[in-house]
């Protein structure tokens, strides 16, 4: 049996990135950047007045004073999008919009808030500097430029950004296609009957909205009873499509537990199937041409341990992350906590904060089919001993993040 | 002008809940749940096996010993899924698989890791409890006995939970409708060319991506023309059909700011119209029968900015959120900052953690429209003196989060 650390290294140096593709950029939310991105043109591209107010040639207003202000004429108004085809001239003046490009001739913008102004002509009371309220063709960013880099999560400024340089699509890194199958005669569909000797599957549930949380493209296959034949059909089937496969159950020492057979007989390479985590023992993982297989365990609780300690970190290497690994922290612990020998307990908790220090509380049982559990907790400790006491310091994350 | 937190306080005072709506439980993820779930069943169904190995009488053991082992008749084997009819008698043993009906008879299972066993006999070495590896009839939970409150933040457990216990479907509070219009005769479409006067819409994009990362049904009406009617027509269809309208542009005061003249016609309440924050300042806040109406700025970054501070908690109170605001915290200035007097400033920064401890650096120009600078940063420190110098401590924030 393998540490939770060694399964993890095994884990990511089989992952590859995958490949790329080029989508609209509203699609490429929250992915991640597969190309360097530069600027096209100038931004802005010409002389844009930054203020509502008048474009005028600073000289002008050099004399200026509240006793002696200097009076321009009126030429016109230009509007944003508008562009004067004129020039300016000494002693004249342009009411221009915030947004507008500067005309021929002006050197600067008198705010409007500024000035005294009729329909004929302009008072300005102090002398403007040159440039003044003028943001200069490429100021923000010059043609070629790098915008940019590669390797960036997408977030919402990155698509104005990309828009406001004139993409409208970009190259990502594309995302998983996660196969999830459940396995088990005692298994039946949440709208079916309970009838005797029978659960409701809840792994496919669990696992759709997890794969589906990480951005995947995430497809259930269904129930697979215990039939080896049936099995071996679906998991072939799930390799062809897939970028990831997941099952759920079928990885224990029972008699009709058939995922490993199945993949040796795939011909697929087992890199291990047991690991020191509770929940989440029994899990195999293994490769087939390039594709990654993960079998977890039947518990839903050790489900979604085993998702977020393995799957998920191999699935955002996938799609080009480097922020992979979930983000620990020390929490003292509330309470008194026992946990098993021999293996690294995750145990759910409640973490709450005060005063910038994480602790840590019980939620309830840890039983490792008590969803009910999961349903109370923020967070999870990292236990390596059978007992610990309350004000321990040990590690700790949130779950779900 | 008001403050940050007037307005905010405003904004939040004029939001109410959406109503609720039934979906698929695969569609409530992430959403918030609208009824309390009690459990319509016992769970487990049945006692069930926790693990594979043999179920027994435990009285039987009462005298084992390794050197005194008790045998017993295997009568045959119990899968999951399956259900025995008969009833074990002293004596006698079933093969039994992890998550399999305990048979009628049986008080206890021991595991087979724990016993020798041929076609014929099993062979146990120690005294076995009473109800030894078995998890008994509504031991995780009990019917009628409740499950999942409403309000909760429906996370992949709660998916998972729910499937479990029979529920197909989960009633949610609705996510807002968003209609986005931008306004401006200087605005162009990202495919289109960049000819003279022109710039291209980036808020669009950017409100649209904000949107998505919040769930909301977004929907972009278009780029409206500096034309009063038409920014009517659409402004009363926005009305119609949106929880939430937002419009960039059009509201600072020059002559073909219209945003608000279309409000006073449509007979809206406009609550305020100028809010003291940088970027952000000329901010138009209305309501309209129960809809929000938000008048963003034109500046690429002052939309992003007033989103994220006004927006963004009014939408997560409308689809049932209790956690809304943006969670701020103490950061320490790594270098000196300056700031513009009389507004609260957002200063675009990149916060560095240092053991436990925050730090903010710059990122280039504060310029308000420079998305390129956002793109750099991933917080904001909030200013409220004009010069403020490395070391001093103020809050701030982590953006997109």
């Amino acid at each position: 049996m393998i540490t939770i650390e060694e399964a993890l290294e095994i884990v990511l140096k089989e992952t590859k990135v995958l490949g790329f593709e080029t989508v609209n950029i509203l699609n490429s939310l929250n992915k991640v950047l597969a190309e360097d991105i530069y600027s096209k043109d100038n931004l802005p591209p010409f002389d844009k007045s930054a203020m509502d107010g008048y474009a005028i040639i600073s000289d002008d207003t050099e004399n200026a004073s509240e006793e002696k202000p200097v009076k321009l004429k009126i030429k016109g108004t230009i509007k944003a999008g508008d562009f004067y085809k004129g020039q300016l001239k000494c002693g004249e003046a342009l009411k221009i919009m915030t947004g507008a490009p500067v005309p021929n001739g002006a050197d600067a913008v008198i705010q409007i808030e500024n000035v005294e102004a009729d329909n004929e002509e302009v008072a300005i009371f102090n002398p403007v500097e040159k440039n003044k309220n003028i943001l200069n063709l490429g100021e923000e960013i010059k043609k070629g430029d790098i915008a940019l880099l590669s390797g960036m999560t997408i977030r919402p400024s990155e698509i104005g950004l990309m828009a406001s340089l004139g993409f409208s699509s970009a190259k990502v890194f594309k995302v998983p296609k996660m196969i999830v199958i459940t396995t088990g005669d005692e298994l039946i569909d949440v709208s079916e009957e309970l009838i005797s000797g029978k659960i409701r599957d809840c792994n496919g549930y669990s696992l759709m909205a997890l794969g589906k949380n990480l951005q995947a493209d995430v497809k259930f296959y269904g129930i697979v009873r215990d039939d080896m034949d049936v099995l071996f059909k679906k998991m072939q089937e799930a390799f062809e499509e897939g970028d990831i496969i997941i099952t759920s159950g079928g990885v224990s020492a029972g008699d009709y537990d058939f995922v490993e057979n199945c993949l040796k007989e795939l011909g697929a390479d087992i890199k291990f199937s047991s690991v020191a985590i509770k929940p989440g023992k029994p899990f195999t993982f293994a490769k087939y041409k390039d594709k990654l297989f993960f079998g977890l365990p039947g518990n839903p609780l050790a489900v979604i341990n085993t998702f977020e300690q393995f799957v998920s970190p191999a699935a955002k290497k996938m799609m080009g992350k480097s922020d992979i690994h979930n983000k620990q922290f020390k929490v003292i612990l509330g309470e008194d906590f026992k946990s098993v020998k021999g293996r690294t307990n995750y145990v759910y908790v409640n973490i709450e904060e005060k005063d910038g220090i994480y602790y840590a509380y019980k939620v309830g049982s840890q039983s490792s089919n008590q969803l009910l559990t999961i349903s109370k907790a923020n967070g999870i400790i990292i236990l390596d001993k059978e007992m610990v006491k309350a004000g321990e310091e040990v590690n700790g994350r949130f779950i779900f993040k």
